[in-house]
């Protein structure tokens, strides 16, 4: 019966259509069936008419992600390998907002915000408001498996990521002139900058991941959903793994990720059913969105704001990057 | 049907019966219809042997703390006040890790976390890592009302406080004998101390607040479950408001209060069984409870380790504290 519903499922399309995948590479060689792979790059008001060679830049961006998490899961490696690599990437891609490249506070300093989740053991690692670290999303992994705890803020997160021999960064390493000059300018134009994954591997286990840098111009040590584990992150090997982006503050709120993997255990809804009864039928127009992929290989991209840097990939060969709705 | 419901359920008794309860003053006087209340001065290892006369403060305090709720809630004030005063008063009791009272983290300090939600709106507030704010749960209220955020965090929270106007108070006004006591002999006799509060009105609204001093010894900036909404704190008009206690990580990991409104909401249990499913289908024994209070007016006190200060009144006239389970 699962198996039936697992060959059924992943043949599945995606609830909104990628109008501008890129079907390149569908079937790599010894793909092992059952994995499926989803991303995105932050969801907001993406102006249609973004110079070009930005619009490629994002493209090739997502699709190096892809390929990367791809060639993880194809070799057989773990949804939590997955995850926590395609992030690391965005995260050192100054295009995103996390890490590199993310967004300036009031302050013009940059506070960053990650956490990770293992849907095979509900083990999960956040942080919150740390600014020397390079890669919070390998930071919030460290929380998971080498603390006892889940989630470490602000200085405290900074002297355990020292003790555990993870260097120390400047600050201003995450400066960049692009997010600079949004700053002075207050522009906001993609102020839902998020970095996130959602992976199920070969040995059908649930993975999620996501970073930020937060809103721009933000203060008084604002968090956002990203760390809030079940809002902005979630992964349960039950029903599925969910990586948030959008108004972080509404997402805390309506705890997204949680109510739409609860809307997949408790209601039985098909994954897309699930994203949609959430983000459209709980939040505002232009909130954000999501990427969401179950147990049985389904995989959801899910917004409501005018564009979301996205992609997907399966065993099934499937490959497709995209920015703005149909 | 609804109305119907309502009136069943109302006469509910409580899914771990209050066995030390005491019933006095049963039926105040011109008590509104429907309204309850419950609250909890956190879970763990409580000694049975404990001094009569701390166990005889423990009670007055509970007790007291039941009487102002009740008096808010029988003269027709909202659940979001009642529960705010409910806590309040916790955090200027020093019985309770809380506020006054708070246990040390590992420097010597301490670092205290709080959440508060509003059920009709699901409106809510959360601050983790502040140390200079007398009364936590007022900050977080603070947060939900005068700030466009849900969730501020350690220095940035407390410069919104001054922004607000709320005085600061040295860290060591948090200190106490006991405590100190506590984290010289690292006891973690209690290391689940919580306040928490969950109320329904008489105009039908739910809503949920939660305080803690977190773990004796706590470093790197621990934050536990209270301020993740959806973990420790939750409310929502669909279902129930829970306020829990226990090992935090557990308690993120799972989604508690979070997950109980889900089974209430996705699969019509009723609130003892939701509450059950989760303390003692998913955490680990010894890990915690919570309180709970559905939108019917059931009330659940649930939890799997020795003991959990806990109160619960209802406009029924129930009035009853307790400290260990049967």
């Amino acid at each position: 019966m699962r198996t039936w519903l697992r060959v059924a499922v992943v043949t599945l399309c995606v609830c909104i259509p990628l109008t501008t995948a890129t079907a390149q590479n569908p079937t790599p060689d010894a793909v092992r069936p059952g994995w499926a792979l989803a991303l995105h790059g932050g969801a907001g008001t993406i102006p249609k008419d973004m110079d070009p060679k930005l619009v490629e830049a994002y493209r090739a961006s997502l699709r190096h992600g892809l390929e990367l998490g791809r060639g993880i899961l194809a070799k057989g490696g773990t949804s939590l390998d997955a995850v926590e690599a395609v992030v690391r990437f965005f995260e050192d891609d100054s295009l995103f907002n996390a890490g590199k490249g993310a967004v300036y506070t009031h302050e013009g300093t940059h506070e960053l915000d990650a956490a990770i989740m293992n849907g095979a053991t509900l083990a999960c690692g956040s942080v919150a408001g740390v600014g020397t670290v390079r890669n919070p999303i390998s930071l919030a992994r460290l929380v998971m498996e080498k603390s006892k705890h889940v989630f470490l803020i602000a200085a405290g997160a900074e002297a355990f990521a020292r003790a555990q021999g993870v260097p120390a960064v400047d600050n201003h390493e995450f400066d960049t002139r692009r997010r600079w000059e949004q700053w002075q300018k207050a522009l906001h134009d993609d102020k839902f900058g998020t970095v996130g994954c959602v992976a199920l591997d070969t040995q059908g286990h649930l993975a999620a991941a996501t970073s930020t840098g937060g809103l721009t111009n933000k203060r008084w040590g604002r968090v956002g959903d990203v760390p809030v584990i079940g809002a902005g992150t979630y992964a349960n090997d039950r029903s599925c793994a969910v990586s948030c982006t959008g108004q972080g503050e509404q997402f805390i709120r309506n705890t997204v990720a949680r109510d739409v993997a609860a809307l997949v255990e408790y209601r039985s809804l098909p994954l897309a059913d699930a994203a949609h009864a959430v983000i459209d039928g709980k939040l505002q127009p232009g909130d954000g969105g999501l990427v969401a992929v179950s147990k049985t290989g389904e995989i959801a991209l899910v917004f409501n704001s005018e564009g979301m840097y996205r992609g997907a990939a399966d065993a099934g060969g499937r490959f497709e990057i995209a920015i703005w709705g149909e």
